[in-house]
């Protein structure tokens, strides 16, 4: 083939039993039916941008350039939200202006943002409630075909769009403040603090991790969850290059009890409570 | 490429943790690797006929022309059900003749009715208990390939296949009695009532909404879930087209405590009690 | 197209919620885009080597030949374990050096065994973490370009690998005892028993059931769930061909409490109770 296919990445909070995700790959085969579909996950937390942005900024480098994201995860919906087609380096992403589209596009590099406004390639009727199929869809689908964002929408200012207001930590000599800010399906917690900026920290160390109200422990830094014994608890760099508290064939998130946004401070002074 | 791709879309209460789909779609793949596969949903609740017919219904309209549907949800299989093709003015339904095809062929319009009944074209040895892997999957993928139903089993009357007999609604001039349909990921609730059939209903009215036995609201019929407050319930269009209960950020089917089959009716009379 | 396409086979223990899948597929489709993916199952119990196992085995012979399978499953990833191809008269097999493709692939004819050690073929910086996206997803995929598993790594002696200690079941001439292997979306129980090989055993006879510990049942031996009341037990082949208790339109799982590894005896001399 001349050609390589392209390929559109699905993030929603539709789960899998209703017909949702299907009708948008539906509608994008319609209109490119030489496009490869892959789905990155419809089981996000309903509603939670920030889960959905964590995902996403943690795949992207994985897949081919000019893969086109789609991001349908929004508390909004059926509101006046606009659509939002950002351009960057090497990606384009789809996706209502409520932010989620935000920490992936900043870290692959913004280069022009545009509002989705073209009826004319939206699907009719527009149903207020379903934009993934009535908007996002077809916007992927004829990017994919190489119709320029141009005709689908204005740009408009990245300063304009809505900013995230998670995903911050603060960094010191001897310690760093994060959150927990997802937890994935076998129950390990991962920090937004990324393993690599902590030059203080070093495998074999041993920390303390201060689950605020929750617990104060003093545990190992280390490579593999095998190097603890079952049901023991380990701080790790995760697959995606953060911190991680784990726990070696078990569930972190059960174990303290973890919710969405707990605050975690990680020192390498285990002598000092933080309690 | 000179012929599109075709496409078959995938109905079945398997779930997703077995290997079931994965084994229809390696028999399909196995005799048309060219066919592109969507898998609708997995997971129908067991052995719901009315669940993957309203699914499949609600679906139809967004696939391209000429698509299969293989619907396999039978709370008979391994008895002596039949195995049918529907073919309609644009696509093909192949599933056990229980009506869980007739709603959606009814409303694309019936052309011809077959029974697959060539053993040439099952997968051997056939398995009692599992049509989709051995002949619902080998038929789908002859069909793409071009072979004529005429020719993996004998056309049928129309007449003669099992009708479905749930799907009905009563409209009067000031209200209109339906049942819930289906439930989403989301615990909205769907009946089976076309909102556009309903002409006395119009945007922003309050309404009667009568949950037969169980609860009797006043609510408004409104554009978005965005319109009213989060844990409000709202009567809205779905983007299916059907009148739906919903909490906005909430679920209308746990706060309600509803079920399949529940009856419900909406009247503009809100004065009137109906319970 | 001259070539057909070739076929990835994926099962892994996780879930769909994460974009671990995602991630390994885009990894492939990176390096192959002309790959087909067939997701076999995401949804094997955390570090159940049995389990995948069995999928494996019973999925096997419904594939294309040349498929290839990855298998990601595994208690001890991050130790030492060692990362193996397998090849067989008709598929490829990738995973860990735990057991977890061996019965799969002596039922297939064990041609050569590879240890995967190439690391310009891993994908950088490799994680302890995710072998499955950093080293068997890139070998997958220069295998279906055609790059030889003696360039991905060395080969290595059949012997050498770890073997599973499952799997075992024992035949006489009045009963077989087994174990239960596998539970399906349904709450079918099946044993590791081929039913072909229980020469005694005859469609409508009735035989004792011994969950040992558990439950003594004497029900029939029939071909169809439907063959029963709703609610009530039998025994089938499955569509596997192994035995299974089963119960029609309900889980024999939760009726009688079933583990994994629960032992089970048949015995046609059901006036004798082996309890």
């Amino acid at each position: 083939m001349g050609e390589l296919q392209r390929i559109i990445g699905l993030i929603t909070d539709f789960g899998l039993k209703d017909p949702y995700v299907a009708i948008m790959k539906a509608v994008i085969l319609n209109i490119n039916p030489n496009v490869e579909i892959i789905d990155i996950s419809h089981e996000i937390e309903k509603f939670s941008i920030a889960e959905a942005s964590f995902i996403l900024t943690s795949s992207l480098k994985y897949f081919p350039r000019d893969t086109v994201f789609v991001v349908v995860v929004d508390p909004g919906v059926g509101s006046s939200r606009r659509a939002l087609i950002i351009q960057t380096k090497n990606f384009t992403f789809i996706g209502p202006d409520n932010g989620v589209l935000v920490p992936a596009a900043i870290k692959d590099g913004v280069k022009n943002v545009y509002e989705i406004l073209n009826r004319n390639f939206f699907l009719k009727p527009v149903s207020s409630t379903f934009h993934g199929r009535d908007i996002f869809a077809p916007a992927a689908a004829y990017l994919t075909l190489g119709t320029p964002p141009e005709i689908l929408g204005r740009k408009i200012n990245l300063n304009s769009i809505v900013k995230p207001s998670w995903a911050t930590f603060k960094l010191s000599k001897d310690k760093v403040e994060g959150y927990f800010v997802y937890f994935n399906g076998f129950g390990n917690a991962s920090t937004n603090i990324p393993a690599d900026e902590v030059s203080w920290l070093k495998y074999g160390m041993r920390v303390r991790v201060n689950i605020h109200g929750k617990a104060s422990l003093i545990i190992k830094f280390l490579r593999a969850y095998s190097e603890v014994e079952e049901g023991e608890t380990l701080l790790v760099t995760n697959s995606f290059g953060f911190l991680e508290l784990a726990v070696n064939k078990g569930s972190a998130r059960r174990k303290y009890n973890l919710k969405y946004g707990d605050k975690v401070t990680t020192s390498f002074r285990t002598h000092i409570c933080y309690l």
